[in-house]
């Protein structure tokens, strides 16, 4: 039971929104303590004296976010065979408590490989805040299933 | 109070090793549950059928442990001032319950900025299991405190 797309489905610049999500002072105060313990990720006071001013989240909890809110979208539901790598994150702006990120998805890149049940595709995802700022690129390729 | 070292303090070529952590088939699920759940993290019989023919970890869980480890290093404790980016991740042999790793650390590059108080560090992090084959490598960039 497939409900996602497969590679003859798709097609180079594809684009999908997520829907978005909350990011808690809770939760970024728990993830780096579990993850990232630095002052300016769990101690309010601290990250005044910080280069941020205040508190922000975990560049990590922001890449997780960003994969979780793409994976939502169920594009590769199924169709997804294996991650291949990351490339190219890049923490462009700070997200702080009470921010709400979406994420837009592109498919960038389709091709098959020497295997004619799979093929290679590559997403940048671009994760923005409510006032429309980016705060993180990454790019994803992963192999996902060919029809047979 | 800073434990961790200046810019100044550090080398190209510098090489640090890590503790290890054991990856239960528990913290597999879990982990998947809330952030990537495909059948091959998460159900132990469809993952039979998958290209991995068992249970593995995402690659997300890889990475954070991979990072979770260089962090224990205390290398730059106080002395990091912001994440930059991550490149080059690669899932370059898959994570299975049972599976403990560790992490080697290089120091890459270390570049002044134009402020005086600051430096880029460039590390390599290699992610090896019980039986040294790499799992994970990846390249992470940040800011760093100079001395005053």
């Amino acid at each position: 039971m497939t409900r996602g797309l497969f590679f003859e489905e798709l097609e180079q610049g594809a684009r999908f929104q997520s829907p978005g999500i909350t990011v808690t002072e809770e939760s970024v105060i728990r993830f780096a303590l579990e993850w990232d313990m630095q002052p300016f990720h769990v101690d309010k006071e601290a990250a005044k004296s910080s280069i941020f001013g205040s508190l922000i989240s975990s560049g990590l909890q922001t890449i997780l976010l960003t994969y979780r809110l793409y994976f939502q979208l169920g594009v590769l539901d199924g169709t997804a065979l294996a991650g291949l790598g990351i490339d190219n994150v890049r923490f462009r702006h700070p997200v702080r408590p009470g921010n709400t990120i979406r994420v837009n998805a592109e498919v960038t890149e389709l091709r098959p490989t020497r295997q004619p049940d799979r093929g290679v595709i590559v997403w940048n995802l671009e994760a923005v805040n409510q006032d429309a700022e980016i705060v993180l690129t990454m790019t994803l390729s992963a192999l996902i299933a060919r029809r047979q």
